[in-house]
Parts: structure tokens; sequence; C-alpha cells
């Protein structure tokens, strides 16, 4: 991502007015009195930490890109026992979808006095008529244990919807915060939404939870799930590495999720450090480049383990027939599977026996429960959704970013994705542990 | 399988000779000294244990069919300090293919005073000169931490080998003892290794292993691994019901191994409780059977969880071409994407929308480490298989029943694969659990 | 145990009366049909599955002591809809309660229609007024996820209650079946509670589901929890090993639980492999003897892992004030602090620097959820205690044996507990694993 | 901790000398073509990386504190041919201590080339000939499995040793960098060590990996194991609230690390989400505050759950007697026990039947392996540990802060620990979460 193209402006948060409501949460205003302050307009968070941020307010006398921090304001837009939410879960399963669910219900019930929580099913689809799927009440009893359990009890779906039909809902029930819980189309949706909301005038708040397994959005540096997501796929590719040992020539290849970035699978190479190869969409390669290694591999070590990301080489796929998800997404062909085609026809020609073994655990990372370090991330990520939609905070989402809890307009974040840089840091590790060669072409 | 087919007679294991050798091991030989006793020729453990057995013996007057008990000997049949032992996996991973290999190395090495001890690799390929594989020395120091780990570190392979050339091996190498860790097709060539053996007039001792994740050989109450794979199934289901619940009119399917055998997916839907169909090897059923009931599932809860076993429905494919792996199994064709194809056709034809998630978590499962459970019993296997060959057993495996350990010969354990009878209480607690009807056709 | 000291007639079960309903659960009475077939009175399970139960028969001609077959009957004794159910859980936790909870509670609705249960809180404390524990109602819905959760919704308690007025409450509440799940206790409770209602006349089955995480049961191969219990120490003991190595003359002394018996502790040192001393309550054994064999095992290894079950040496303690529980239990000294301290002592005397580091896992073991093997476990517990209570069994446990599950009389599992014999199989795989010599005085 | 009382210029890390050799690390110096980039010296990261830093220069005209970044130089102090390294790990066992050995001897072999590399035993004691522990050799070989195991293998120890001593032993055996693994004595260990080189004029590199389970290092956002800790505590805490919940008032203790800082117990408060009371040693509390409160809760809810840091409340054992660790550290006084004594006391006192269970974890969290996230940071930290000592960078430790990797100066980060602000969201968060009144006294 190229942060020049991004101005300052680009991260102020739309508000639905003035706070007149003062917070139920008392805080305070002032340091030293040994209880916490409330969040102050202005509060911001610099995107690059590091002293070049200095060096560019020197040189232009800007404040540098930054985010607006996240947290309790002393005073709100909505009055709580007036205010009515409701929650939508869309897209495919996350690790914490739950855990952000119940997050969102105990904290507008406890600490703000919300008493009227409702859940759309089955993502958008939910809140248009022809669909008919009934809502869900939510309250502290219905969600208590949710949060050990992976998946939504909301239901999920992908496609757009109506927007109009949508805003008709709110309307109709009485919706005064909408909070949507999704990856980058559900983000694109509740802008949508958000508009046809401002073309009417109303005063209804938009406020993202952006999930991601993949962790493909920009200036949020962990999304929910993520961290579980690789803790799984670690084991995974553990288990990878005895089936690649557990035979004579023996080559496995995992493939993990990552439609546009590789952070999954470079991760997961990190955590284990047992993959010989690793291949992000992010990256050009040849099948001939990385057969031509992955030869001289077998000859010396009689294994090898390739970790490839569900995007990565798409472009072996261009003349095929494009075909699409529910939600518009181009239908991935399976990498993993041609790889392990193409791997195989050229070592048949070399005349090298090999066996080889395919491992697709998608389902098995997307669907499992929220590990601690997330099941605290994604309470802290409600709470601080719920803080910025009391204060009027619209078309936003809710990120993190240097250690702190921020939120971003949702434009600015669904611009472009969030990907590996092949120069970073990051990529440069994953190089150094697989030991593969900068190119394989 | 009918017992009525098995006689007394086809329980008696082989003996290479008369045992001669004080065993190294200090035991009793009587009760009360607190020290336990030396297992006496002729104890036997009832293959039924319910009063039937004392019914059979008033009728016939004849011992009713039941296995040797396995165990150390006060005399045993090779010396120790001048024995030599080989040891080989072979066949598909299973979880507690290492804390076997472990186990034998520690038993021979520390109980018995064997110190020369090498593992073939990648199976019985390790043993024909051609493949030109080096072996392994086997220490207590090499296997010392290999009890963590999934896989084998002698690696396996599948595939018939020449038994003359493997045992042309064994004279030239010197070894007394082979352990073969494998399953059905293993212990097939184990048989005619021993034959080859006693047509030269050797006297080495072929002693199995047996190793099938299925839990499918005859008389043996439960094998190795199959815990574990359970467990680790447990959880793919149980995020599996994710997935169904995640979706309107969401169906999982899990495919679970078993080839002839449904014995995992009958007990992951024991252990989980959230399966709504478990179709297995040992069922008929038809497409339209299944859909019929899962019609009126949808209709009411709009989720559903489906268990398949690897070989179950194979007749649907009985006009495709049969292709075989290199041991001669039949190749199955996939049940699994066959069902999930077949369901949305219908569905679709009656316009039911819906979604179809696909779980294959075989590899996950096999390549795993063993769990505390398996990890004792490989154990205890590994060391009474030490205890039966150092006594001079041969042609025989280390099997599990009523609560001991047994000695049986390897023809009566792969005349036919173990198993479900539809009409026993374990497929009646499926189908109580499940729900599903006894007839789905 | 000595089996000898029991005789047939000890194992039969009582029964309220004639089974006049016919069970609502459909099965067969004959053979080759597909169908389960119903349990039929007279099915048993031997005692012993050796051979010796043939040699028995031949010499008395008599039945050897055997175990009646649990099942569905073809005819029960209480009418489903007039059928009102009580629960209790009673004395320590134990992995599993909620799941046996969850498998009465679904079996009774379902497979019975019984649709009145409800469940006591706090154990026997909640069926006498003075307590004024509410009762809590149990439908499929209330207990619906339970099973992923340690601990018992139900609550429990220790101690000794009015057994007239529990039997006046279950009068009043018109309760027709009593499942107390609890340890040896809690079935003396039952029994005693089970007296009084046949002193009264009353028709009200008694039906124990016997918990002991210290699978000190007699007449029961293992009682649900136990296997949770043994793979949550397993990693205790893993780590411990970790610790005892990471000092110089590092020692680690886990305590296990196992008032009377030994059996976690051992069987935890068969699953890690890592032990190198197991002292259990069933062995005498002296500081002394101890220390002797730890200071030459420190001088060459340099670290040493000790286990020991709760209820080990406790011996030394007999001049010290015996104190109870409210159970009546005398009150355990703590082994584990003794060693420390002890072997502490002897160490400065004899001048050898070291570290101990003292473990007491217990909380943490049995207030876990129960892993997948129990899980399934306690489930088919359940439905059993629910076919024998429904039959009109009473006064009986239900218990597993052979494969099977069985149910016996209360008066006959608590006669004795279940220990470990010095001279058995298990002891001496521990004697083996360990190293450790026979004797330690 | 209170910035202001440090200066840019305490962050500034010594170096042995002009970098005269080439890097071996093949990186590039420019933007743009697809390679990663050597770290230029004056690469920094800010302390505070919200825009006060931007007010901060605005104002002074000054750089606000900020750390140095770590990262691969193009040219370093050391050849590699000719360097010998040293490794020892010190203080209290925390997960990922084997990864980070591990780590260490992996990039010194493969990416610099250093082929000389031993461990000391023991910690100091390792070093000091007295003691006469053998160091080990390390390779690639030997450490290849060790990061799937807790503990260390080297052994560790508390307590200062001579050193000048130490130094000796560096010189005799020729060591260039010596790399110390270890919390804050270990590092005023090593500070020491690295005073007493300059005074000798050596040109030995001191590099410390900061180790501190309680995460109360300062200027270091995340030390390895922490995050493994918090999760293995949250299994713990929710076992706990299964136990507190069993019985009638009951009230479950868990006592968690932390000897300064309440780091891990309000972490695993925010993970369950179960804690009723959190106790850190930040704060003040009086037992008849806490009790007044427990009082009511278990006039409501019948159960309660308390976390409490080790650290806390130590001003109630001010008259006793002062002990000390090997380390000089005070030994603390245990807090849990003395909150179960004094709430028993007060209850009973109130006549307030209850149950109270009293869990201490810290054996089994910090001797457990590191879960995949501490993996891969352990790994990180230890190759950038490489970087800075191959390039000379001394008296230093590594660290990690707002996404970057950073070097520290030893004095700078053993100035005073890391704790809990009382007026921070962390803590708040804590207080939301609990519900506990901010003050108990």
């Amino acid at each position: 991502m190229d942060i020049s193209q991004f101005k300052l402006e680009d991260f102020v948060v739309k508000d639905l007015g003035r706070r007149r409501v003062k917070s139920p949460i008392k805080l305070s205003k002032k340091s030293g009195d040994g209880i916490f302050n409330y969040i102050q307009d202005g509060e911001r968070i610099l995107y690059d930490a590091s002293i070049n941020s200095i060096e560019y307010y020197e040189k232009t006398g800007q404040i540098p890109v930054s985010f607006e921090k996240a947290g309790p304001k002393e005073f709100i837009f909505f009055e709580p026992s007036k205010t009515k939410v409701g929650v939508v879960t869309a897209g495919g399963l996350c690790p914490g979808l739950n855990n952000v669910i119940r997050g969102l219900v105990m904290q507008l019930w406890y600490r703000y006095g919300v008493r009227r929580i409702i859940g759309f099913k089955y993502g958008y689809e939910g809140m248009v008529p022809e669909y008919n799927h009934p809502y869900v009440e939510l309250t502290p009893q219905t969600v208590e244990n949710i949060h050990t359990l992976g998946g939504t009890i909301l239901g999920s779906s992908r496609g757009k919807q109506d927007v109009s039909q949508i805003v008709d809902t709110l309307e109709i029930l009485n919706i005064n915060i909408l909070f949507t819980i999704g990856g980058d189309g559900t983000l694109r949706g509740a802008h949508a939404i958000h508009e046809e909301i401002e073309r009417r005038g109303l005063k209804i708040a938009v406020m993202g939870v952006p999930k991601t397994i993949d962790n493909d959005i920009n200036f949020i540096d962990k999304s929910f799930g993520f961290e579980t997501a690789v803790s799984i796929a670690d084991r995974v590719v553990r288990d990878a590495h005895n089936e690649a040992k557990g035979a004579y020539n023996g080559i496995a290849i995992v493939k993990l999720m990552g439609r546009d970035s590789g952070f999954i699978a470079a991760n997961a190479a990190l955590t284990t450090q047992e993959a010989n190869y690793v291949i992000i969409p992010e990256m050009y390669f040849t099948i001939e480049g990385l057969v031509r290694n992955l030869k001289q591999r077998l000859q010396t070590r009689h294994h090898a383990l390739i970790i490839v990301g569900e995007g990565a080489g798409q472009y072996f796929f261009k003349d095929s027939e494009v075909t699409r998800d529910p939600s518009g997404n181009i239908k991935y062909k399976d990498i993993g599977l041609y790889l392990k085609q193409k791997i195989h026809e050229h070592l048949e020609v070399a005349g090298i026996r090999h066996t080889i073994k395919y491992i697709d655990p998608s389902y098995i990372i997307r669907s499992a429960p929220a590990n601690p370090s997330d099941s605290k991330f994604c309470n802290l990520l409600a709470q601080n959704a719920v803080h910025a939609a009391m204060a009027g905070k619209t078309d936003a989402v809710i990120g993190h970013w240097n250690q702190n809890f921020t939120v971003l307009p949702i434009p600015a974040t669904v611009r472009e994705r969030k990907r590996i840089n092949l120069e970073s840091e990051l990529w440069w590790n994953v190089l150094e542990t697989t030991g593969q060669p900068t190119q394989m072409i």
C-alpha cells in the first residue's frame, strides 16, 4: 500500500450530530485521580510510529496520517433508554463472531442500559422482507455462553441485498444503531446503507466490526480471528510435515486462506518453522521455477512441505471461465489441486518417484471457536464499537493500530486490501525461515 | 462376523521352538508375594465374556473360542545379547506409530538387554536392495522424544515387495526378530515373510503390531490411534456443525476414514451428539432415501450435518473404472463429493435454497500425535510384542480383548475385516443419537 | 479385592415389580432382521473373562460371578407419561457430570417421552427443606449445551442428610425415579434412601450413576471422567518434568487424586513415561527408602520426577489429629507437602544442593470438561441408567465391564474400594516404566 | 511509569566499535527492488505513537523518546567464521525459552555462518568453575525439536554469581558474544558482566533476550511467553469458575503470577470474562472492603471467582519476617492462602455457609511449551538479537514496541518495572468486566 495516496482528511469519521446526552459511564476528565479518563475528541494515533512522522511534520508542517482513538466519550448522541439496536453478521465464518455479538450485547445492556437489541438472521438477507427470516431478541441470557462456540448464532450469507429495503426495515423497526460484522463486501454494503440513511435524512448510526480471517483490511494491524486461524493452521502444517516425511520424496501441500493476501500462509510458516515453500497471492512464480527448486530439495532431503495461499497463482487460470460467488467475489480456482497436478506431472516426466498429499483445512479453521487472545480482542473491539456508535459515529469501523483501538471511516478501509509487501520484514522473515529463493521463475 | 466360522484351533499361536533361555525379567511364579507373575502357557481370554460361554461349554464340552494371554514368560527363546531386531512401519499414517517404535526400542534395550535394533525405512521397500534406502540404528537416545510427534520416523510405503528379497535381507543382516507395524496388507505381507522363513528353515520371529486407524481388525477390541482419531474427528464434526448452522439450509458433510468399517464415523457421532446422519460402508442407502429425509429436516431445522465413512456407497460407482493404490487396495471414489453433488442436484430440482460444505479431514487425523490414552496403549502393545517375540512366538500379532493383551495368529486376524453389525448396540446407539431412520431407501 | 468373598447372589439387582408397560422404544426380539434386540433377563457378563471361568464351572457346576447386562427392555415398569424424575449430583466435581445430566434428560425426553424432570440443587441438600434450595426444571433446551462445560449445573455438596426428609421430598413431589450421580458416599446415601422407600412401601426407583474420578469402584472397569483426568494429569506431569530438568538436582513432586487407590497416578506414569517414582496409597514405603534411591538417581541424572497419590503414606500422620470433611471422609494430610519437606531435610543433611517444586493440580483436573471419549461414555452410561430405571430396577448402579454396560446392586459395589493390586500387571508396568524398585523401605 | 523521567539519551545503545565486516546476509539499500532493506542507523520507533509526539516536538524542538529499530545491518562487527558464542538461561521457567535458544542457534548457524555455539548449564552457575557444570555444544541438530518442549534444555538457576569469574570464563573460552535469556535480575547481571568486560577492555558483546512471564519489563509491549501464560491461565480460570458454581456460596481463588505487576491476572480476566474480582499488586485494598462486597454478591449469586496476582497485598505481611530467594528477590507470602483464610474467617463470623477452593497453577503455566504465537515471536526475538549482537551492540536487550522489534540499553529497561496504571484503559476494562468497585477499602 502506498500511504502517500491517503491524506489526514481520509480518516475523519462522520458524526450523526452534536452529542448532548451525558454518558451513563462514569469516568474522569483529569489525570491523577485513579480513574480512567474519557477519550477526548482529537486524540489520534499515528499511522507511522517511527520518527519519520516527526520528520514529515518538520518538512510539511502537517499532522501526518493518523487515526481517531476509540473509547468512551463524556457526552454521547443516543439516549440509552430510547435506543434500539440491530446486529448482523455477513460473509464467511471466522473465529470470534459469537464473541463480538456477545461483547456488543453485554456492553450495550450493562454499561449503557440499552434493552432493545435484535439480531438479524443470515446476513443482510435477514433485513429483506422477502426472505422471511425471523429476527432474534438478544439479551445477556441468550448470549451468555456463545463465546465458547465457533460459527455465528445469527447465521450468515453472502450476496448483495437491496439497500432500500434494508433501510426500510431499519425504519420500520425503529433501529437507531446497526452493527455490521463482516468483511470487505459487508463493509461496502454498510457504506451503501449509510448513504441511503443519509439521503433519507435519518439519524441511524452504521458501525462496522471488520471481520477478515485473511487479516487483509488496511489500517488495521490485526483483525479478530486471525490469531486463532494461524494457531489452527500451525497444527495442520505440523501434521502435514509428518505426511511429507512419512513417504519417500513425500510432498505435502497445505492450502491456507488468503484471497488477496498471504498473511495466514506467511504466519503459519513462521510459527511452525517447517515449511520449505510459501506461495502467496502477492508473488509471481512459475511451475517450472518451483519444480526446479523442488527437485534439488528432494534429491538431498527426500521430502518437502509447501504452503500456498488460496489466491496465489490465479493467473494460471486466466483463460478459464470466471465464476463468482453470491457476494460477487470471483470464485478462485483451486491452486492447491493445480500445484498437486502440475508438480506430479513434472516429477513423473523427470522419472522421480514421489507421493503428494494435498490438505485444505479451510473449513476447520474458520469455524473454530476463538482462542483466549482473540476472545479478549473481540470483546474489546465490541466494547469500542458500542462507545463509538453511542457517540453517534457512523459509516465507520473499529480498528486497532499501534496498541490502540481506533475508529476509521469505512471508505478509507475498503479502498484497497492490505497485502504483504514483498520488500517487507515479514516476507523476508518467511524467506529466511523457508530457505526458498526470492524468485522462482 | 460370524464367530461360528472360527474354532479354538484358529487361535493357536506358532512357536519357533522350545524356550530354554531364562528371561532377564525377574518375576514370580506364585501369588501373594507382592510380585507380578510370569504368564503361563495356557492362560486364555474368552472371546465371549458373557455367560453364553458357560452355556457353550455345558452343551459341547469344548473350550469356547479364546485367545492366548500376552505377557512376560519365565523362559524365552532368544538370548538377548545375541539377538538382533528389525522394525518396519508400512501403510498409511496412524497416530501412535512413533510411540510403538519407541516402546519396542525401550523394552528391548532396558528390559531384555537387546542392543542391536535397526529400523527399515519406507516400509517393506527398506528391506529390498534395489530401493537403496539406508537403515537406521535405533537406540534409546534416537527414540527418546519421538512419542510427541505424529507420523513415523521410519517413513512408510504401500505396495507389495518381493518376499524372497526381504528374507534375504533378514538373513544377510542376521535379524532374529522382525516387528512389522502395519495394517491388513502389512500383516498379510508379514505372514508371507513368515512362510518364506519357515520354508528356509530359519529361526526368525515375525511379530506384528496391528495398525488400523479404522479399528477394523477382527478379535482386537481397540487398535492404537483409533481413540486419537475419534477425538480429532470430534472437533472437526463440532466445527462442521457450526458451518451447517451458519447458513440458511446449511448442510455440512464430513467424510471420515473407514474403508470397510464405519467405526470412526459412528464413534464421532456418539462423542459429539451433533450429527443428523451417519452413513457407513456397512449399510445400504439410496440418494433418494437420504434426500427425502433431509428435505423434511431442512423444512423444520434449516440445517443438517452428515458424517460419511469413506467406504460407504461404493456401489454408486460400480460402473466406473476401478483404480488401485500401490498396495492393491481399490481406490475409493469420493463418496463425500458424490453426496455433495447429488444432494445439491436434488435440492436444486426441488427449488430448495441451500449451502453445502464438504470437509475431508483425513490427513489431519492420521498424522496427528497420539493422545495420552493411545500413548499408554501403544507402549503396552509394544512391550507385549517384545515379550511374545522374545519368547519365540511368530506369525502373530498383539491384540487386546476384554481388558487383556493377547497374542493372535496373523491368519485368523486377516481372514476378514471387523465391521459394524447393523443389529448391534453400537449402531443402535448411533441411530438413537442421530434420529436417522433405520432405512433410507 | 478377593473375588471369592462374593457370590453370584450378590449381583442380583432389585426390581420394583412386574414390568407390564410396553416400551415406547421399538426393537426386535430376533436376530437377523437388522434391528437391535431388546435385552433379555438373564443376559450376564462374566466377571472373569479368562478360561478360569470355564474351569470354575467345570469344578463347581456353578455359574461364576457375573453381572446383569444393561440395556432396553421390551416391557418396562413405569408409564412414561405419568413418570416424574429427579436428578441429583453429590460429592466432588468430576469431568462429565454435565454430560451425564444431559444424557439422562435427552434419553428420558426423546426416547421414553418423560416430560417432568427436575434437578435438585447442591447435592442431597437440595432434597431437604431447611436448605431452601429451589429445584430446577430440566428440559432438552436447558441442557442442550452443558456438555461442553466442566462442573455440574446442579451444584453439589458433601455430607449426609436426613434420609427421612429426603424421602418425604420424593413423596411430596411425586417423584418416581431418583437418579443419584455420585461416589461411594452418595451411593451409600442412595442405598439408605432406597431402604426408607422400601420401608414405606413406595414404588420409587433409585438408580445411581457412579462418579469417582479415582476409578475406585469395584466391578466397574472404568468410571466416567477418569480418562479425562488422566489426560489432564498427563500434561501436568509433562510440565513437571520440565521443572525437574530445569534446575540442578531439580525434583518435581506432582500430587494426583486418589484417596484409596492410585489409578490416576499409575496411569499418568504410563501415559507420560517420564516419572521416576510413583507412590500410591496401596503401597508401603519409608522416607528413608525413597531418599536412599533418590540420592543415587540425582548423582547420575541430576533430576527426578515423583508422582504421589493423595492418599499415600497417611500412616506418617497417624499421631496427628484426625479431621473429617462434611461427608465424613477423613481429611487427608498433604502427603505432597510432607514429601517435599522430608526430602528437603534429608538432602540438606546430606549436603546435596537441590530444588524441589510441588505441584497439586487437583482442582484443574476435576473441574475440566469431559474429553470426547468420556463424553461418549457418559452419554451411554446415562442412557443405560434410564433403561434400567424405567424397567423398575432399583438400589442399583450402572457399570461397565468387559466391553458391556451392566447393572449392579449398590451394596456389592460399595462393600470395598477397587484398589491397585501390587501383584498386578498394571503395577508391574508402572515399576517397569519408572524403574523404581519394588520396595522402598 | 513516568516517561518524563526518561530522555532520548537513555535509549542510545552501546556499540563495540566500528562495523567493518560486510554482512553475509544479502539485502538491499533501496526501495522498489523487491528485496528487504538493511536497517539504517537512525531508524527509530516512537515511544508514544499518538500525535502527542508531534505536539511535543512542536513545543520543544526535540525528538521525543524513541527506540532503535532492530534488524540486519549491512556492515557488522564480528567476522562470523571467527566468532564464538555463548548462551545462558537464568531465573524461573517461562514458555518459549527453548524456542529462543533454537532461534539463536539456527540464525547464527544458517544466516551468519557461525559454527561455534555453546550453552552454559543452569544459568550463571554454568559460567563459574566451582559448580563444575559441563557446557553443551549447540548445533542445528541438537536444537531441532526443542521448540516443542517447555522448560529450558540448558537448565536454569537463580542467584548472583561472581562477575569476575564469569568474565574469566568468557575470556578462557574465547567467547565473543554472550546471549543472556532472563529477567530483571539476569539483565542486571548481564549489565555487570558488560561493565567488567569494558573495564578489561575486551570486545565481547552482551545481548539480552528479556524473559518475564509477568510482562513487566519497561518499554517492551509484550514479552515472550506472556501470551502462552495467559492462554493457560484462561483455562484454569474457566475451570475455577466451575468450582465456584459447583458449591453453594462457592468461592474460587486463583493465584496467578505477577510479583510486581498484575498483567497476567488482568488479561486472564479479560479473556475469560468470568472473574468477579481481580486483585493485583498495583492496587490497595483491605480484607474488610473485599469481604463487604463479596457478601453482597453471595447473597444474590451464591458464587464468586477471585483472581489474585501473587504480589498483591504484601503489606498484610509487613510485620512478618522477610525471606529471600537465591536471586535476592523477597519471597512473597502467599496472598492466595491469606485471602482464603481471611475470607473464611469473616464469612464464618457472619454465619454465611460457604466453600472456598484455592488454585495456584503457577508451575503448570511457566513450564508449558510456547503456543504458536509465542513460537513465532521467540524466533523473531532471537533473530533480531543475533543481528544486533553481530553488529556489535552490547549491554542491550531486544524489545518490541508499536509493531517493531527494537534494541534497548539494559539500564533503561531495568530502572523500574512496568506496572499496570490504575488509570489506564486496561485496568478500566478489567473493572468493567468484573463489575468490581474501583475501591475496596
